[in-house]
């Protein structure tokens, strides 16, 4: 099947939610649906758009992977709560780091988060739970990007195994597949959703674990969580596209009481962008730079060095993973 | 022995050489002194004034450790050979890149260049030559840095496990021991040496290995050493303290010809400093670092990023090793 983009110029928001409200409610029907909310703009706006259409017969969990920005899980549950749209908390950190410990191959440490959130965790809920139906937030991009053999995300059924509806009965609902990032985030406002929301730069889907070059461990991601909580307030204000704290596996050298320490390094990378196919680093003035450094350095335990991305994509990438 | 600075605003350039020229003449007499020339400023300036003082009795060496800046060896001997003053190179580099083999930690690299250095190649041509007098460019700071317990450089004696005049018979001649770096750049400049040379930033004394993370091997040396050429073209101008090139271990995600390629990584430093013991990252416009990014990544084969290190020494410090 041919899914055709609808552009953000011809996009009527209430047209949009009302027509996909009501696909999903005839396709649900008496059924029961559910989703995972990661609380970034794609699932938000599908999260929001099923509730509408399908009140109590969609049920909506947040898988907390240990993976997560400070205070999220917690902050999003809330968040949502105050909407009128309950969201159960899945408690899978000990599976997530449990598969991670040891993998220090960026593909190998990909693939073990895709596996236990689709096989294990998500998995497990679906099957559970009885639904006949999982809700996704799958993108206009996504699609292109998975034609292109470039990522392969939000694709469910392929990656739980499940090939055809007739084969194990479940069926997929993506109301926002023809959409673009920019478009979603017009119909998440449209939804109700605040601007925390729908104007929340990207964020990758292994979440910090993309943040950390080499293995995965609680320490580490406690590191690159404290380094990402700096570099989001600092540079919230930036308006750019996406911004980023990377912890390198590299040691480096650095004083610490007047003596030589192999320390860590954080890298920042802050980026200009329409769509994340090209971008460019921001030109942050210098006093931003070294505040930066200041802080990752100062509050956060081992750090003695901070490196600020200079390559535009291509032929960097946004993430470092 | 206690040794008195001569501070920079007390130094009479031409009575200091006469004076020292003086102390060595007298110092060898009718023996041998040998000493190796780097290239570096200190180097430069105590084989000038070795020459100048004692002529045919001093032989001077460059070794070739296979570590060394693009066209370095070939430059530095013509150029001191255009001022009159032969030195002979010593090929090891394959002791060097043979002893490095298989290290990554820092320090284990680290003394295995000074292991190779003093005993194996330097040692070898000290006893070979029959020579009495090791002439070394030894500075003031270096006094101080030891002492300190930061960093034991120069002091060849001990290196050599030589203890005492009366044990082995070798005197060590340290005509710089009471400047420092600023000092002997104006006495350099007095010696009739060019400004390439006394006005050269410093550079370590293990060379490239020094800028490379991880283990150090001929093709990783050639990767960081055409970023180091690159780096010092595009910011001689820059009139910083320091510049340079840092090749890391860690790989990063980067896209050649359309497809996801894990990468090599460079980051670039620059430093405002009046003497190396603090320092800040110069503010260079972001025109020079994307245009540094650009012919890093275009010209040095498998380089996919590049950053600039934004933190002050301390808690950093110059050189990432």
């Amino acid at each position: 099947m041919e899914i055709r983009e609808i552009r953000i110029e011809n996009l009527d928001t209430q047209d949009f939610i009302r027509k996909k409200a009501s696909e999903l409610s005839s396709a649900v029907g008496d059924g029961l649906a559910v989703n995972a909310l990661s609380g970034g703009v794609d699932s938000s706006a599908a999260t929001m758009l099923g509730h509408r259409a399908l009140g109590d017969k969609l049920k909506t969990y947040f898988v907390e992977n240990g993976l997560m920005r400070a205070g999220e899980p917690e902050r999003i549950v809330a968040l949502f709560a105050g909407l009128g749209v309950p969201v159960k908390i899945v408690d899978a950190r000990d599976q997530f780091l449990g598969a991670l410990k040891g993998l220090t191959d960026p593909e190998e440490k990909r693939e073990a988060i895709t596996r236990v959130f689709y096989r294990d965790v998500f998995g497990r809920i679906v099957k559970d739970s009885g639904a006949k139906y999982l809700l996704q937030g799958t993108n206009y991009t996504d699609v292109e990007e998975t034609v292109a053999g470039i990522k392969r995300q939000h694709n469910i059924l392929e990656q739980l195994g499940i090939d055809t509806q007739e084969q194990y009965g479940y069926k997929v609902l993506e109301p926002l597949i023809q959409l673009r990032k920019s478009a979603i985030r017009k119909v998440a406002n449209a939804l109700g959703l605040p601007e925390e929301i729908y104007g929340r730069p990207p964020f990758p889907g292994p979440a910090l674990a993309a943040r950390v070059i080499g293995e995965v461990t609680p320490e580490r991601v406690e590191t690159v969580r404290k380094a990402t909580t700096i570099v989001e307030e600092e540079l919230s204000g930036s308006r750019a596209f996406q911004y980023l704290a990377i912890l390198h596996q590299d040691r480096v050298t650095g004083i610490r009481d007047g003596k030589r320490d192999y320390g860590l390094q954080i890298e920042v990378r802050c980026w200009e962008s329409k769509d994340a196919k090209e971008g460019s680093p921001t030109r942050l003035p210098y006093e931003l730079l070294e505040k930066l450094s200041e802080r990752l350095t100062g509050e956060v335990p081992g750090v003695v060095s901070v490196t600020y991305n200079v390559t535009r994509k291509p032929p960097s990438t946004i993430e470092a993973i």
